[in-house]
């Protein structure tokens, strides 16, 4: 029998809402009705319909996480390989069981691994970067979440194609296939400026702009590669980018470790999205971006996981709390990003980043019912004076009690639906 | 009825056993017989003997955590200021927060609402700074976990004491009435160098060699704490303490983010014990210790989620990975701090700390059964390539589902068990 949460139009009530609109605007005592995939209504107070009203108190309800930078199949490489330098981490390690190890099947395997630990942590839309892309959407879509991707690419053969043109051909079928999928949105991805040559760059961006694709990549992780490109193109990462007309408000960058000062103006002037993975980026050793004075500047910082192999989770709790206490603690400076910009970078600036936040990233009438439904009833999260310091400072996984994506139980009470 | 756990001789078999003993020893298909509150056998292999055994197909049994910094009734201030410098923080609302909230009762509840958290989250062991001692310690031996701590001494007038004096008589009882329990180990317990006069000091320290008692306190939080004493004492803090004869191995010092050279020196050559709060010490702005370069000179680095005033939590799972991620990050050095590393200093390092590593801190026949039954079939910690990784890098406290005290079951299957 199908629950209340189920049903196709459904009333959440009694409820502390937590927005995440432009006015940071807090419902205690609120009701959130879902029509279909859609945010019906949102309001203080109870609401007059009867149908299938599910009483929320004690409960918080807040829009899903967007994790903006994964590599999902890699979830079968968690833990593989740590405490080593990135280069022989990469070339000793990932690779060779990539080589060794990543085929469709797999790929399968560990994006549903990835999907099941993505719900349980409370994210609804990712994006991903990784290769068999079609495999991971048809996942994806079974499972019931929200996914940005499209083939990854760079000019080396790998198990999923053996030549960049066979790439571009995988890259431009997956945008055929999926342009009008409700869950699934194609964008346009390349590894980064130092595995792609400038033909190859060129192409991405004539893909992205004759579909309307947002465009990501990987840039100024390390200085290793800052130094390297800058040897090669004369120029930065994102310089080099922004001189091939592929800077702009349409992409998002995971790490951005290593900005200098030019850099930052050139993302701030065009609103290049900046994803900042620190868990990553401290485990590899590659450094803690500077992300304070990136918002400060008026760049959109977005929150990503990246993959399992140096994470080694997909958590964006645990991502949304170190990011928040990491840039206090480098600046000593305890006011930097308080608890309500640290969740912001892991909604809404996460689907502004992915071009989506006329969708999702906060509750809104309109929007699609991407949302958690958090217990507070716990031993972790007790007692509350602050509801985003709730969330970002004392809450864990698991008291996200149940996840909704595109109006759809994906998590009921901690249980995996088999929604589709 | 009684679980076979719940027996008083029982085996553990079929468990992958991480000992943490000196040779960093992990027994796979190994069992572990625990008689009364003693591990009684831990070996390789199947046991011989057919009573209570317990089949722990897929799970790994490991110390439990010591958390070594702790004012667990400010569970109760959990997020009630938050983003602010710490002079604000604590002068504007911590202090008048305690001042009006602080009491007996509310201590106890606070206490129950603490230890119930770091149950959930692993921890066996902590070693807490507070007021009320007496009522902190009764809570925790009718819990039924293992607890360090006394009455916290300071020369101002609070509501736990009105003088100096009544603090002292008040520690003195306190070590009386609990120096030969099973569970509550009492120590000598101080604020800090800056809040305590010499005089205080002095006493303090024939406290602790009249009874024996290991000693505790906060040290070089700050820099501003650095400057305050040497302008007052016209040396470092732990130099002061050094001076009065207190830098000892029977001392373990909270936070020490800021140690020169010499004072490294001191706490190297005197053997006095670091405990590393890294989530505090970031929150509040306070920096991040170089523990990395203790480590390397010989020091003994513990771990500690100092009080959910400042952290907001008391998950030592958190800790232990926050801890390992950030020294790599800020040092680019990802080879430091390896996870088994990290896992020594949330375990065996805490009970050097502590004074109790005959007892606790590592699993070895005639140590105290203080231990963890970790289920590894989950989304979380899948796939498994090195135990080490899984449960520093990949594991959160969801995962942890049994948990021993002195051979009894504190929780069972993510339940708490009543076990006195």
């Amino acid at each position: 029998m199908k629950s209340m949460l189920q049903q196709t139009v459904k009333t959440l009530y009694n409820a502390t809402i937590i927005t995440m609109n432009d006015g940071f605007e807090v419902i205690e005592k609120g009701y959130l009705t879902i029509e279909g995939n859609t945010i019906a209504a949102l309001k203080k107070g109870f609401p007059e319909t009867k149908t299938n009203l599910i009483d929320c108190s004690g409960k918080i309800i807040m829009p899903g996480f967007v994790n903006a930078h994964t590599h999902l199949p890699m979830t079968m490489y968690r833990g593989i390989a740590d405490d080593l330098p990135l280069k022989e981490w990469l070339e000793e390690h990932i690779w060779p069981a990539e080589a060794k190890h990543t085929h469709e099947e797999s790929v399968r395997k560990a994006t549903r691994l990835g999907l099941e630990e993505m719900v349980r942590t409370g994210t609804t839309t990712f994006a991903d970067m990784y290769f068999f892309a079609d495999a991971v959407a048809e996942e994806t879509a079974a499972f019931g979440l929200r996914g940005v991707m499209n083939e990854g690419i760079l000019d080396f053969p790998i198990n999923s194609y053996k030549t960049t043109r066979e790439a571009f051909e995988k890259a431009y079928a997956f945008v055929e296939k999926w342009k009008n999928h409700p869950l699934i949105t194609p964008a346009a991805i390349f590894h980064a400026t130092y595995t792609c040559s400038k033909d190859t760059l060129l192409e991405v961006k004539k893909m992205a702009e004759e579909y309307d694709l947002n465009l990501s990549t990987h840039i100024s992780e390390t200085q290793h590669e800052v130094d390297l490109v800058t040897s090669q193109q004369g120029m930065t990462p994102p310089a080099y980018l922004h001189e091939l007309g592929m800077l702009t408000n349409k992409n998002f960058n995971a790490h951005c470790v290593w900005l200098n000062p030019a850099d930052q103006e050139l993302f701030a002037t065009k609103g290049a999205h900046v994803v900042h993975c620190p868990s990553s980026n401290l485990k590899l050793g590659s450094g803690i971006a500077p992300v304070a004075a990136y918002l400060k500047k008026g760049i959109n910082v977005a929150l990503g996981t990246d993959g399992c192999a140096s994470n080694n989770n997909l958590d964006m709790v645990e991502e949304m709390r170190l990011a928040a206490l990491l840039q206090k603690g480098v600046n000593h400076d305890p006011t930097l990003l308080p608890a309500r910009e640290a969740l912001k970078m892991a909604t809404l600036n996460g689907a502004k980043a992915l071009g989506m936040d006329n969708i999702i990233g906060s509750l809104e009438t309109g929007k699609r019912a991407d949302l958690l439904i958090i217990d507070t009833d716990n031993t972790f999260m007790q007692p509350i004076y602050d509801y985003y310091s709730a969330i970002v400072y004392s809450m864990n996984s698991s008291c996200i009690e149940t996840v909704l994506v595109d109006g759809k139980v994906v998590m009921e009470n901690r249980d995996i639906q088999n929604s589709n």
